[in-house]
């Protein structure tokens, strides 16, 4: 099985697989090496030239660094991987971790917020972060300044998860050096991005989808509108998990994004036990099979792309209108989308759509 | 109709005839006159002692002394009666009205909150129905001090309607007497009490299901748990109106009350224009039908109040109930809780519940 971590660290790591593309191929060839073998060709048939498949080498080269930092690999569907996250769509296909790999196995809340939040609002943060770990629950966060801090340290007694947007060994902002290494020692730190990896704006939405995807619920103390907290919620609400917040007062700028989401049906919550009564219905929740192994490969003609690109435009439309009216099999119009996916010419979207990329 | 007018109030007035008790009157008499005619025989019936009538004397002076104040009565399923008023089970018979009836005819709104309310509240409650009065609303409270005095002196220019305990020429608290008179001539004072009461504290709830029952929403503005607000707001909710609440910081003692409702279910409201989105759907409200006379008196044997108190104990049970286990028409088992009702043996309970009081 090494290889297929091998295996798994190429097909992730190549350029223009994503975490939904890299889940059908699994779905669709059984594993990652049967689905490396197969890109070339679909890629030809989609309408592209293949993507640069990442080397063999520079697989082994980030696994021995991994190793070497102490971490080790999570992989989707398999052993450890958290069962909660999976369930996403594009739950990332690997993950690396350092630190107290029990704490995967226990129920957990995200606590997110404003960076730039309230000392008061930090006070609350550690606070309510303290109780819930009274409660028994594991309380995850990313790790950034303010709000992130103060849920974590909060919790350091009882099990904290911190979610990077980095890689495992940077350190990102650089003052929580010493509070990830600690994470390291006494909690969990997760990452789904190669060791080196410096954190940029795009790599935090994919965090944020983490955070959300471990949790029950994901409680938001102070956000501005429009924040990566938001984003956080949002991901939460999609994945089907609680939405709670901190209410503050219309006179409190900072109150404004919790506010919002109240009003837009997420939970308002005082303290702990609030949280816990919000969460409760889902707690005993059964870990959902996390990977449905489909027949491999279809017959089909390879005509198939054609219709689907046919059917599709610049607009997302839903993979389910498109099987609709193409009238072929759910299976082929999934590998025609593949295909179109390999060859550079199809953008996915939430709620599983997909477009045309001109070509 | 002067002289239904004073059977009206005669009959209200009497002891141990409540709204509800009022509206079976009407509804199966006809008229306030028939109502009374059919007491004494109807209470010995139910097997108590026939309640004393208020005298036509009594209420003579009332009705000279209502005329006297420059106030008038407005009287249930007539013309000015608010119809959102009447639409709830125990709306008051009889309402002594000073001010501009104007306000009746448009939409309103209730402020209510806490009469030790923080500066910040009183100064938020005054600027939110400042800019409900600028949207069309009416700002309906109830002369307290703090948030109601503020909500008054916000919507003075708009339209602003005061609902008070005890009569309408009585001031309380006393330093109020300035802003009642005021809005006397500039806005609208309403009493269900006769002139001259003294309002006491089961007068309160009354007059808070008043607030609640004229208005389509009720905002509150911090209320500390179980205060007469969280009546109001509950008596709003049971009404089918909008149950609207300020949030505030759970570090803010003040801010329970209103969190606690929003976790209930009620609409989070920063704003005039979120209270104007929430009341919306039910703002082109048709005017309900205020009354629904049944045809008078059915005929029945005096044995029904036999056999429905055989059904009550003392817990309260629904009529509906009642109907089912007797077997009875339903027009004989109304009739049978109205004798016993009148005879001093039946309690009313919110629901639509009856007990039977011991005899």
């Amino acid at each position: 099985m090494a290889d297929d971590l091998l295996a798994r660290i190429r097909l992730i790591r190549s350029s223009s697989i994503g975490p939904v593309t890299y889940r059908q191929l699994i779905a669709r060839f059984g594993n990652a090496q049967a689905a490396l073998d197969a890109i070339p060709d679909l890629a030809r048939r989609g309408g592209g030239k293949p993507p640069r498949l990442w080397g063999s080498d520079e697989a082994e080269r980030e696994r021995a660094k991994v190793e070497r930092l102490g971490a080790r690999y999570l992989m989707l569907g398999q052993g450890l991987y958290p069962s909660l996250l999976a369930e996403l769509d594009d739950a990332p296909p690997l993950l690396i971790a350092k630190g107290d790999l029990n704490l995967l196995d226990r129920p957990a809340v995200a606590i997110v917020g404003a960076r730039n939040a309230s000392a008061a609002a930090c006070r609350f943060a550690r606070s309510l972060a303290h109780d819930l770990g009274s409660e028994g629950l594991v309380v995850v966060s990313g790790l950034a300044r303010g709000i992130d801090s103060a849920a974590h340290d909060g919790a350091l007694e009882s099990g904290t998860t911190g979610v990077i947007a980095g890689g495992i060994d940077v350190f990102y902002p650089p003052e929580n050096e010493a509070r990830q290494k600690t994470m390291f020692d006494r909690g969990l730190v997760l990452a789904e991005m190669p060791p080196g990896t410096e954190p940029r704006a795009r790599h935090f939405p994919c965090r944020n989808r983490i955070i959300a995807g471990v949790s029950l619920g994901t409680i938001v103390v102070e956000a501005a509108p429009r924040s990566g907290s938001l984003i956080t919620a949002r991901l939460a609400a999609e994945a089907g998990r609680e939405v709670l917040a901190i209410p503050g007062s219309p006179l409190d700028p900072r109150a404004q994004g919790c506010n919002r989401l109240i009003r837009d049906g997420a939970t308002l919550v005082q303290n702990a036990a609030d949280v816990v009564e919000a969460i409760q219905p889902s707690r005993p929740r059964v870990a959902s099979p996390t990977f449905d192994y489909e027949p491999p490969i279809e017959q089909f003609d390879g005509e198939a792309a054609g219709v689907v690109e046919a059917l599709l435009g610049p607009s997302p439309v839903p993979v389910d209108e498109i099987i609709r009216l193409s009238g072929a099999p759910s299976g082929a119009v999934q590998m025609a989308l593949l295909e179109l996916d390999l060859g550079g010419r199809l953008d996915r979207h939430a709620g599983n759509r997909v477009s045309l990329r001109p070509a």
